[in-house]
């Protein structure tokens, strides 16, 4: 059994302040602060004095694995296509001496800190590293189990069909503890987008486990994969359980085109996953929602040899969507939000997730008069719960 | 006389460790540290340990005069027009009680505190408020005359042509002390780009000023005016006397056309300001600077009626024009450094600006490895100094 805690005058999202009841890590009521009853003896409790109340932050997608978070600076020298990027990053991987284990670990306590309490990482899976990765980030998984709900993706970063032996350790790697079954560009990467696809979900349904699949295939190229992938959703029968993450395509189409996929893929109870990169065509988010599509947030790659960019604060990834779907309105921002909280627990199937009574106590207190004003400010957080654990706590003001 | 330092120890853009000796406000001497002569008795001795200095940022545009920073946060429920923003902003200046000296001498701290010395802002004049935000806004550049080098653009918000008295009122405010006239879509706004372009260039050549105009019109639109501005620019012959803000016209332009048109602007040396906005076409970084196009940045306004984003703090300006522009390579994200630093200090002409023996002692120390370390990781500033003065200094690690 854990400690009890009363957590008193917080306000939910910006809203009236309320008492927050947190009994053996889950969240046992929350009341009216005016009318609650005085906190039970025994309970640790923690005066929140206003502060703005959100659910433990939900990343969609990163690559824990890769990072060099922790580690010194990566100068970064790549050629600018993708091909460079994957060569280089195999090159660098060999010679660095990095940690898949240290590297995933000292990222995934960063998002703890900062508020972030599920988690869903993509992890490199090719004939060069094996099963290294995966280990590496079953190893702080297992370290970090009581407080992080971290789903593994099992990722074929080199492609699958290329690569003599990939479907095997995907198959390996899937019986050994990945989640959920991962691919690349089943066209552009794999140059056979049926025969890609085929393989991906054969796989995923012998396991029985979903699938997330990385489509940065532009224009009508993607649409026409993306076609490829629902007829397969639709004969596996796979309905809520696949992610697209990418899908720059759905940001290039022809409107009218557009909005037939994204009912298809409404449809197909396919969720659509956004980094909602500046420099680069993003799903619709209006669209998207109205067809009834659950589009959520994560960062990808986060400071490893793709790229520099990138933070385990997840508020500051709220900004950037925000900013790159030009949303003003405080109610908007706090859309924005919810692509980091309650749409990326529904599309990655987390359980027991958000504010309510009977849900994993995963809470996080910030400085903050309204939602918006915690995503343009992203200031440093009071208090940071997981699973009834406090992970941080900050009131020395 | 302002006092010595000696700064030992310190590498200029990640380069070698350097020592640099101030005097009285200015960079006296950048020696390398190895050889550097032991610091001279009086001087105050500051040791770097090997940090990256950089020096002063630059804010190319911004709109401290209506800021809400310092004050309660600001709900924003505005519509999405331009027409709204411009209505709903007055509405909120005539009712809240908002005071321009205010609220601009709390922005323009917070920017000195993360180490900008050197600020473009644009102040409203128009018909409601007559002269008053361009007194507040005068009434912080005096308070920080000594630490930070303000230019103040006298900037018709509500458009020149449509309310009788603003050109009365621009011809006033540069009278008055502002130092460079500013214009807003000529076409769009005023709805006759070349009478509004004539008003503008008149005023100008009478007061001996340079002109700072914000172009938002959108592709061919925005040619057309650019044009009918590049005309005006050689017949008055202000060359490297003009900068026209934002032009997203130059995003969506066919390439040739696109092309033609940067070689105009650098013949003319017209400068251009991007904010680097991740929702809207943004002037090519590459094109312009092959063609010897200055392209410089800044925020735009920060928490005000018009928007909740935007940060004092210019390696965050330089971290999302890089992530805009997909810069990933260590010294791609140097370039992005220069449009808040060296490019932003050309076009507005700030003087004796930059690291070297004889500019003024604008100084930045972080802890980082490379220029690209610090715009991604965006650290706590160890020293700002300003004109010789020390604005903030942290050596406790
Ligand atoms: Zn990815
Ligand atoms: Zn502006």
């Amino acid at each position: 059994m854990k400690p009890s805690f009363s957590i008193i005058d917080v306000r939910p999202f910006g809203a009236a302040p309320v008492d927050v009841r947190v009994v053996d890590g889950a969240i046992a009521s929350i009341a009216p602060h005016e009318r609650a009853a005085p906190p039970l003896a025994g309970d640790t409790v923690i005066d929140g004095q206003g502060a703005l109340l959100l659910p433990g932050f939900v990343e969609g997608h990163t690559h824990l694995d890769k990072t060099t978070w922790g580690m010194p600076w990566y100068r970064n020298a790549v050629g600018p296509r993708l091909v460079d990027r994957i060569e280089n990053e195999r090159h660098w991987r060999a010679t660095s001496g990095h940690d898949a284990a240290r590297a995933s670990r000292s990222l995934a306590l960063a998002f703890l800190r900062a508020g972030t309490t599920r988690l869903r990482t993509h992890v490199d899976i090719d004939t060069d590293a094996g099963l290294a990765h995966l280990d590496g980030v079953l190893d702080t998984r297992a370290a970090l189990a009581d407080v992080l709900d971290l789903q593994i993706v099992a990722f074929p970063q080199s492609g699958m069909l290329e690569r003599p032996g990939t479907r095997e350790l995907l198959d390996a790697a899937l019986a050994e503890g990945a989640d959920v079954l991962g691919a690349l560009d089943p066209a552009a990467i794999d140059g056979d987008p049926a025969a890609s696809l085929d393989l991906t979900f054969a796989l995923a349904t012998r396991h029985q486990k979903p699938i997330d699949i990385h489509l940065h295939e532009p224009g009508e190229l993607g649409a026409f994969t993306f076609g490829l992938l629902l007829d397969r959703v639709e004969a596996h029968g796979l309905h809520g359980r696949v992610v697209v993450s990418h899908a720059f395509c759905l940001g290039e189409l022809p409107v009218a085109k557009r909005d037939a996929l994204l009912e298809r893929i409404a449809r197909a109870g396919v969720a659509l996953l956004t980094t909602a990169p500046a420099s680069t065509p993003v799903p619709p988010l209006n669209a998207a929602r109205a067809a009834g599509v659950t589009l959520f947030g994560g960062n990808d790659g986060i400071r490893d040899a793709w790229t520099p960019y990138g933070s385990p604060d997840m508020l500051e990834r709220a900004m950037l969507i925000a900013m790159r779907y030009d949303l003003r309105r405080d109610d908007d921002l706090a859309t924005a939000l919810d692509l980091v909280t309650t749409e990326g627990a529904r599309a990655c199937a987390f359980e027991r997730y958000g504010l309510a009574a009977g849900a994993r106590a995963d809470l996080v207190l910030v400085d903050a008069e309204t939602v918006a004003h915690a995503i343009t400010s992203r200031p440093p957080r009071r208090l940071v719960m997981a699973n009834g654990t406090l992970i941080a706590a900050d009131f020395s003001r």
